[in-house]
């Protein structure tokens, strides 16, 4: 699928402000793919698609959560985490894209996993670190990124446990998980 | 089993350093108990033996974990979380100790628990905060726990596991799991 294709499908998904967004991330995984040898193609493609279901609605999305038997434990946690995987759904259902690792990627994009593949790093990162994001900690992040791609996974994802304990609320399992696996990695 | 004499067991068990510890967690955890109503002879007990195992030998450690058919993920993480649980085994074996709640408050003294009893949370909380330690945080840790039980124990497992991500370590998944549990209930 070509860019502006893709890109025009996914405009009439999300507001005109995550559209920048996804922009960014665009430009941003194409980079990232670029350096550390990753399909930009995929890359591109992954990020276009990655907030498809961002603009769902929360019914919608708790019905295809249940009726695709996925992780039931989504459901007990923020619905900030539910448009990856159910944008990974729809994504193959109503815009036909078949590519495993960029179904993949837009799945993990919030959580993680442990085992994450480089594409799926690299969506995560571009989601965390594109031109409009501004945040304590995004440089130090964007700078790592430049050197060390696990590196910098692995600072944002601390950013984000760290920032969802201090509102007090819950970490997903699989981000933990995803946080030690990395580690675990980085030491081995 | 009266105070001098379980002191005087776990005393040649320990360092003199750890020693002096064990008093603070003991003087701690019956004050606790006092405020918050547990059973202050359970918590002064499980306080004098919580580190009974802190300086056994790790392959001793080790062969316990396994042969006691304890969680084998344990053995994946840092050796600092095998005293607790391998501890609550000997001071069973050893001491002859069968109260199962104080037991259970040594052996989930470090991870802590999902739906961790009174007991358990007075006793994590009072290795936390006992007179001895000074580190960054533990005041205002001292401070919440003269009001709010529950409040202070999720601070004090928030500044845990950040500590450890600041040094890029793992965080064991029971851990997390309990901080999750803490502020669900919190909410609820």
């Amino acid at each position: 699928m070509k860019r502006d294709q893709a890109l025009a499908i996914v405009k009439e998904q999300i507001t005109q402000h995550r559209y920048q967004h996804t922009l960014g991330v665009m430009e941003t995984a194409i980079i990232l793919a670029e350096r550390y040898g990753a399909d930009a193609k995929k890359a591109e493609l992954a990020a276009i698609f990655h907030d498809y279901a961002k603009f769902r609605d929360k019914d919608e999305m708790k019905a295809i959560i249940e009726e695709q038997d996925m992780d039931p434990e989504l459901l007990k946690y923020n619905s900030e985490l539910w448009h990856a995987p159910v944008g990974a759904y729809l994504v193959e259902k109503e815009v036909g894209i078949k590519d495993s690792d960029i179904i993949d990627a837009i799945r993990y994009h919030t959580s993680g996993r442990p085992n994450m593949t480089l594409l799926e790093k690299i969506i995560y990162l571009a989601d965390y670190i594109e031109p409009g994001r501004h945040f304590p900690g995004v440089e130090e992040v964007r700078e790592m990124a430049k050197s060390n791609l696990d590196r910098a996974l692995i600072k944002s994802i601390r950013n984000s446990i760290e920032f969802l304990m201090k509102k007090n609320q819950r970490i997903f399992p699989l981000t933990f998980h995803t946080y030690n696996d990395l580690v675990k990695k980085e030491a081995d």
